[in-house]
Formats: C-alpha cells, structure tokens, sequence
C-alpha cells in the first residue's frame, strides 16, 4: 500500500482506509458482512485477490478480525473490531453526503437504501432521521 | 477514474471523491492552497500529472472553480465551490478519527495541528473542542 506519509491526521487516515475498495469493504461488514463470499455478492468488482489483501490490511491495523469456522476447505468469517467500529462517522459523513447530492433523481432508491442502513446500523438512525432520509 | 458503479451512496461519493489524492487536494483547499505550487508545497509527493487531472476532475464534478490570473505564463487560481464546502463533513470526520488515533505518542504535534485546522476552518472548531484538541 503507497503512503502519503504527511504528519496529517487526514493522511494517515487514508493511508489506513484510503486504498481503493477498502471502505467499500468496511461499509459491507457494518452493513453485515462477513464471508468472503459476501464481500463478493455486495461489490461482484472487486478481485478476489485485492479483497483478501484488503482484508489482510485491515487485520494488519486491527479494524478486523477473524474466526476460522471451517478447516476443510479453510473459511473464515471477518467481524470489525472495536477500532474498525470507530470508522462509523467517517463511513456515516460519506454515505450522508452521497444520500444528499447523488440520489436527487432517485428519491426510490434514497429512501430504500436508508431504510436499510438505519435497518443494519442502529446508531446511523438520528443522522438519517435529521436529513429527512427516514 | 475507475469507478465502483454500485447504487450505494457510499460507493457513489467515492467514485466522485475517492481517488488517490483527491482528498488531500479538497484537504489543501480548505486549509487555504489554491495556485499550484502550493498544493505542490503541501504534498510534494504528488506527481504534477496526477494533481493536474484531479483538480480537472474535481472541476468536472462541480467541487472546484478556477480563475486564470496570468496569461502568460498561464497561471490559474483554484478555490472550493459551495458543493465542494459540503464536503467538509467528510474531511472533518477523516481529521477526527486521524487526530484521535494517529497522534496517541504526539501530543505537541496533535495540539499545533488541530489549532491550525481550527485557524483555517472556523466550521471545525465545535469538533476539535468536543474531541478536547484546542
């Protein structure tokens, strides 16, 4: 993964979670994701391999962990840390502004896809009830 | 750009802000950077191609204005439009969880960085009080 290596909290942030596909991998697991194959039915985009080097940098920084639930084939299931958790208000302020200015023609679409959020994450609902989402 | 072409308001902020770069381009703007060379001073890291096409890019989505100063040699001034302001939720948020996390051990640089953000971004400042930074 190439750094910015800036004494910015932004920068190392994003050297962190700024890779591409890395918060697309974040919002499934907040949204329930935990399967490899999960990862694969949200975002059918992404390389396999780029998922599991996500993953693995995820697990590297400790916003990801991991339970080996089947050795033959070798499964596993992923689940956000507490760390991986404190990611929600960076995830929230993205798919807020997404809500508001990309979906202005797709008022359907908004409201489904913020029942769903406010359905799967429990602390998004004053957010989206306060944009008039839900 | 490649682009996730997911019906996610995530993935669709992304796709518009979420390149290598771009964020720490919006990050510049905000804190004052508008002729080239002073993004080119903030993140010397940053190839002049690359930075060219994602102010090109942030011109095309509508985030970014620019106004010609010189002729000759051209020179352009860039500046943050209202719709790029609305994204200050989003680098907020980046700068909160990156000054939390990422300055544990720095606690000189954490407190010169977060009065300078407040300096430069007055909308920052209830934030960096909560988070007990200025």
């Amino acid at each position: 993964m190439r750094k910015y290596s800036q004494a910015c909290p932004i920068a190392r942030t994003l050297d962190l979670i700024g890779d591409r596909w890395t918060l697309i991998i974040v919002r499934d697991l907040f949204m329930g994701a935990s399967k490899f194959g999960d990862f694969r039915r949200s975002s059918p985009g992404v390389p396999p391999k780029v998922l599991s080097a996500r993953l693995k940098f995820l697990m590297q920084g400790g916003f990801v962990g991991r339970e080996i639930y089947s050795d033959h084939p070798l499964r596993a299931a992923y689940h956000l840390t507490e760390k991986g958790r404190s990611l929600l208000p960076i995830v929230l302020a993205i798919g807020q502004w997404g809500l508001e200015h990309e979906f202005e023609n797709e008022p359907e679409s908004q409201r489904t896809i913020a029942a769903s959020i406010a359905a799967r994450i429990p602390e998004s609902r004053p957010i989206l009830r306060k944009g008039g989402f839900i």
